[in-house]
């Protein structure tokens, strides 16, 4: 039987972090495990005055088949952001609206990768981006992942002994470290690739959740000419609508991706994109992310706290500016993935670091969440997870 | 430039209505070449109402990442009424709600199709499924469309010279040429297909829209082990929401196409799904698809007669009992493309036959689309289009 299905699929690791979920599932768990945004940060009421001008608006049209593109003037409103922000001269012909970011990674994934091309990912590196590629059989290549960003002198090396047909990156506050790309190893980067024409992915969903330091410019976006920006409104709105988008201003890779884009799902739910851009317009969104940054800086402070007064000296974490994540670091030779198990029976979860690896199990790693968590269950949870380090 | 895009986009047509439907947006243009359900068939006030009542009801939980596989009281509710409908014993275990039924086809070609493995389709077949079917590099092998389903020999033929992976049909109202598959069709299908291993595919986006006739059980679902059924909410309640379903019951196919969804947008938009499970739970659906029933079948008929009254004898054509298109062919020897340019000059589009096959260019049929025009429009495009036949 198993032969009825395809080399992709068998290629393709399941999410190990649902998996995990589904353990996780009863409430007397404190879990660190998901990405899940604080739903106390979901913008319900505006959210609901929003469905109902629109519908009130435009009738039947936000029900309707609509273009594989997006809604034309919530493209707008994001080039205009990038604009405004970064000072990146996008325009909506620049912006294909997905059904969340992860079918931006799809569909690059059926754009640009043939069986065996060379990817090169952050290592540990965001294994919902593995996830998506394998579907495609790259051959993978860690690029280690130091407290500012890549390590360039091995992407130097790498790039000089194999043809890389795309670098994935998560610049801002990455999943799973919480790090974030210093200024200077941005600008490496980017030289490092202006002389070649591997794919420079910039996923940015966490952007806007810099509770520390200032933004800083993005890599290659709006530079180099096989640069790729990702969006999202999940982090910042809601996930449950599956909203993003790709940039990008090469017009032959535009090109191939909507036509990917069509033949994957015709168009993303055009009613949602109705009600993001409605909401957006309507609302003062600097302020609502405000509220959303001040949360999480305040939870991810517990968590720091509550890790330094708990958590042996030996073991090592990252301090994330912004974003959702935390990465701890085990000494040498202990597993994570014990850890978890015995973490479990005091009813407390994280996700290993095993998934973001794709050459390495029992590291000694691992992530942990603090969006989805009041403060009193952070100190217990670290507390738990201490006790049996 | 161009190797820097796979193998499989490369091997992607773009979607030729799409292109068509870019020349005929004007106002001017009676478009009969579009797919669209007619937007009065959509119950805006009943949705809205229930876009209110659920977010009253479960608040952020709507807003929040969900599971992969689907709402689970959706997935219950499309389960029972294959129950009740059919009498097929499909259990929500069996549903994965899809982005459309779009994706369905995506997610079949990423689990299922590696590059030259055969996949046999109805000639003239849907270009949605040739699209979606083509990134994966199959070798497409057409079976003939008769008007009571496919030629069976020729299936028979093609079953014993090569091993098919997959079979794809729309056994109601076959898009493009509205064909209805008879009783006899249908059990012999099954009955060619039960001795080997090939994929049976039942797209019925269309099943519910029957004017004429009475309902005829599926080909396969519930008998055959590697059988799909594919539906959608697209043609009775809104395509917007790009809401669709696969239903199987052989237990390993669902559990790659799950880690297959995960792959490419982790779950399709839950407030979606939240609202069309409430919609359907408290309103009368079957008096509302009774509405559109009444309105297709006062749309088809009105084609039917006008091209009586205007083109000539030798032109022939389908007469379908639901669903939203027809299916004209001319004398052989002329083009269908070649009207088209001609017909839109007069400001009447549809679609020539060319995207609906594989191996032919030029082809001397073309498809109408009912749906979406009212019965003066109706009469005065089919009477324009005679005019340039």
């Amino acid at each position: 039987m198993e032969q009825l299905f395809s080399d992709g699929i068998r290629n393709t690791p399941s999410s190990f972090i649902r998996e995990i979920l589904k353990v996780t599932e009863s409430d007397e768990i404190i879990s660190f495990a998901g990405g899940l945004p604080n739903p106390i940060s979901f913008p319900t009421k505006d959210l609901n005055e929003s469905a109902n001008r629109v519908i009130q608006q435009y009738e039947s049209k936000v029900f309707q088949y609509a273009t594989t593109e997006g809604y034309e003037p919530l493209r707008e409103y994001i080039a205009n952001r990038y604009q405004e922000k970064y000072n990146l001269s996008y325009h909506k012909e620049n912006i294909l609206i997905t059904t969340g970011s992860q079918q931006a990674l799809d569909l690059l994934g059926k754009v640009l990768i043939n069986k065996k091309d060379v990817l090169a990912i952050e290592r540990p590196g965001y294994l919902g981006a593995i996830q998506a590629f394998s579907m495609y059989q790259p051959t993978f290549t860690g690029i280690d992942l130091e407290n500012d960003g890549l390590n360039t002198n091995m992407l130097k090396d790498k790039l000089m002994q194999t043809k890389i047909k795309l670098l994935y990156t998560v610049p801002n506050f990455q999943n799973p470290t919480g790090i974030t790309y210093s200024f200077e190893k941005r600008e490496q980067i980017c030289g490092l690739l202006s002389d070649c024409d591997t794919v420079l992915v910039e996923d940015d969903p966490y952007g806007d959740l810099r509770f520390e330091g200032e933004n800083l410019p993005y890599i290659g976006a709006n530079k180099l000419p096989n640069s790729v920006l990702l969006g999202s409104v999940s982090k910042i709105i809601t996930p449950g609508f599956r909203l993003g988008w790709i940039c990008t201003q090469n017009k032959d890779l535009m090109k191939h991706l909507v036509v990917a884009k069509q033949a994957s799902d015709l168009h993303s739910n055009i009613f949602a994109q109705y009600v993001t851009h409605d909401y957006l317009t309507h609302n003062d969104i600097k302020s609502h992310i405000d509220k959303i940054r001040q949360l999480y800086k305040l939870q991810s402070s517990t968590m720091l706290q509550a890790m330094k007064q708990y958590f042996p000296e030996s073991v090592k974490y990252t301090k994330p500016q912004g974003g959702m994540f935390m990465w701890a670091s085990l000494p040498d030779g202990q597993s994570a993935l014990d850890l978890f198990h015995r973490a479990s029976e005091k009813n407390v979860a994280f996700v290993p670091g095993d998934p973001f690896y794709t050459d390495i199990t029992n590291a000694p790693t691992f992530r942990l969440n603090y969006t989805n968590s009041n403060p009193e269950a952070i100190q217990e949870g670290i507390k738990r997870i201490a006790s049996v380090m």
